[in-house]
């Protein structure tokens, strides 16, 4: 397409995201505040590597920054082409998204909050998820840069909706964490065969990704790779509390859950894979989940 | 085989998994407390409807029954064959495996508690899940009993560990079932639509049985089929939590989670489906999960 | 003294609070939105009945309003008297203690968040307890004129210090509340004598001033005076947990009782009375608190 | 009076209760399991030191043990004198209490679970609180030797309804520990003086024993005296919790706090005072409560 796409922030996520753009965009701009990655990226996919406002003069801008506040920051001074479309992929804060389609309205810009989940895997497979917030016009206007990056794409409502879906998702899995390792101590204290009980559990109705998938490959191994922050599990739980709280909604579970996954994340070092909850789990229990 | 296997308790589930047996067993009994249910059963399978003194006569026999106390009532001042093995599908207490298997063996009576899940679909196709609690001698005996009403069966412990597991995993589908519920609510207040964004939580790592089976065929169409009762959902997570009380561990979204469903089990008509505690949700929440 | 005062908002407490400063101080300004209640008052207890621009010409300003957003309304266009200082007595929200106490530094004005407790009663016995916070040097000068109010009177930090303990103060009780009315139904569900109980657990190490005022004042007698509703104790116990969410806490206790108060006020009539939080608990255990 | 009285168990309350029954009855009687005990008390109060048989030989016979457990196993082989009461002082599970009345009721022998509160300074100044089940007949007759001991004496329902108070009123006191925990570990973060905060909260509804008591003499001081164990109110605690389940109740807060005083008893020392429970808090949120 003639279309011109930038991405800004190269992180394990955007990185492995902007690769696949060139096959279908002749102009593909990358930015990334550390820009000897820009210019890497460039070098591995035939991107550009170009200032930030240069990447700020493309029809549409994807960004994939760690926080809400950090695109905040980033937009504020910036010029962006009029008429674009600015694709937020930040696991971010609905508030933040209401904030930026006004401002950048003004602008002639629209934005969409579009955060993805399937992990690396699926960005480096192109198979994300995306679920998207703001106008449905805007929507169908992305939605083909979109479709490049991702398999299962939906407009889930209006501006900050998709950040809802994304910080709800996350806080259903942390739930679905805290549920797996409960179960898991429980049995293991009366001297259950724990795996094989999940094997059992994986065939019936109380599977989720977090016993198929989190439990054998980073808990029952003892692997707890780094791969996502506790610390960032507990800022997404956060913000679906705030969600909860900011309409006066009852969630005993959502509640009891952030309490949980505050406490796992302050008693862990920075950086502690969000697996490790299991470690609160196993010390108050005097069990090893294995 | 020329075993003489037993199937007492012909509810929905228990129908459907001995109509299977005779296909593998020469001499197939069934036993009912409504009589009728058994000579129906006799006349549909080629099973024998027999007296229960003549059903505790075989090699195999198998138990499936509301609760544990009815087993205990039942085989209380049963003569059971020596040399027998008794597998209990009942989802029961463990306590109440360990007090059967002691008493059974005075009467050289094995005893397994093997409760099984995959409702009453998988027990018509015979693809049930078995966790299976016991002496390993005994499990390997009626293994291929147990072949031939499910899929994977596995021997997870001693006495009583079948139940624990049965139990902890309905605790935790109904952990899920509060996590999508509070969710969904959470969502649906903020405008968001539902069920397009429980479409990309279930390719995301929020995904559960529950969201990817329960919500959309029970909760979001509003059918709620009286299929398993919350009031047995109420008794099965009360288990789990007296596993949990019983050790002395620490389960904090277990407590919480056992406080909600029995709230809303306390709420609503008998008989209602364990579905129906989305309404609990809905009502304090003042939305509508669909 | 020769200082004026002024009281701004008249309602069940104010009324009786300004009552008390004529004692004291020679001119006495009140103002209420509804301006006949400010006409009543200066008729009552020989206070003056001015606009508000003229109250806020005074040295020492009372405010007493619903909530914080009322009072930063009020204060958004006011032009206030250089050197005076504003003791806010509602029940707000420490962020905007902080932003008030910026905003008024820019005009030479001094702000302190000093929310009261000791109900109607302690307002009119000028027996009430203020929770202070802002600068040593406000609280000083304002001291002579919160003692004319007041008994306890603590200055417990800096600005939103006062805000913040009233919030804690108030989530405290709400926890109290919900421990009053579980250990009241797990008592009456077990035909233990309510009341006899309760006699001996305020001898005891479970006593609370829930336990010694409001069950037999206002649950025990059916009486549920509608004085405080329970709809502000959600907005206060609302402010604790964000306070806790604010500096990335843990605290299950707080965050649990969130969800049940705010359950029961979403469930209640808009105005009932704080401890109607008890027929919530009736109606899940089908028992009567009394 | 000329009835004979014994006390089984000269523990920290019982060898201070035991003392006063001298100057009201001629011949009192003491046992305890390190009979030297026994004996020093005999010395020290004018008690006669005896068998365990012979103690049972009286009208009146007081019993304060750790656990019913121990009761149980004392009374099991046991010939008490026909048409005496035992006044079981244990904090002891109901369910206990109605087997040994059933049993004791075979020997003619009457039964009161009569629990007390106020610690040792209670048993030493003859105040304590008396919460007592079983016959309104053995609660009269026995009135005069419990008013011997106590000050507020109360017949709070059928066997069971004492112990069932007791550990209500433990629950309550361990819900509201947390409740000034987590109240003062938010307060502490936001830079509140805490000291200050509780001295307004303890004249406001935020008020309870602990914030009088066990916060400024156990934890704000770091003194945390060992003498009343936190396991031993995780033991109390379960029981409050095992009558909720028992009667299908929901009390979110009992069983949200009993996973927090499991956990907290779990990770400290054995023999560490409940009020250590402080510290689990200090931990999770980076605070000390000071």
């Amino acid at each position: 397409m003639t279309q011109i796409v930038s991405f800004i922030g190269l992180g394990a996520m955007g990185y492995r995201m902007a690769a696949h753009l060139p096959q279908t965009f002749s102009e593909v701009r990358v930015w990334n505040r550390t820009f000897e990655k820009a210019q890497q990226h460039a070098k591995d996919y035939g991107t550009q590597a170009t200032s930030l406002e240069e990447a700020a003069q493309a029809d549409i801008i994807f960004s994939c920054l760690p926080t809400s506040q950090d695109v905040e920051h980033l937009i504020a001074t910036l010029e962006i082409k009029p008429g674009a479309i600015w694709v937020d992929c930040t696991s971010g804060v609905p508030a933040s998204a209401k904030k930026l389609i006004a401002e950048l309205k003004l602008k002639d810009v629209d934005y969409l909050d579009a955060p993805v989940s399937g992990q690396t895997i699926g960005a480096e497979k192109a198979t994300l998820t995306f679920m998207v917030g703001g106008s449905a016009d805007a929507f169908e206007r992305a939605l083909p840069a979109m479709q490049v990056l991702g398999k299962l794409i939906k407009h889930v409502g209006d501006s900050g909706a998709g950040f809802a879906v994304k910080a709800v998702n996350n806080m259903m899995m942390a739930i679905h964490l805290c549920a797996a390792c409960e179960g898991a101590s429980t049995l293991k204290s009366h001297g259950v065969n724990v795996q094989e009980a999940f094997e059992c559990i994986n065939a019936s109705s109380g599977q989720s990704a977090i016993t198929t998938s989190i439990l054998p490959n980073r808990v029952f191994n003892r692997a707890f790779p780094s791969t996502f922050a506790l610390a960032l599990l507990a800022k997404d739980t956060g913000i679906a509390l705030d969600l909860v709280q900011e309409n006066k909604l009852s969630a005993p579970i959502i509640a009891s859950t952030q309490s949980l996954v505050q406490a796992a994340s302050n008693l862990v070092e920075a950086g502690s894979d969000f697996s490790t909850l299991a470690k609160m789990y196993e010390s108050i229990n005097k069990v090893t989940i294995e």
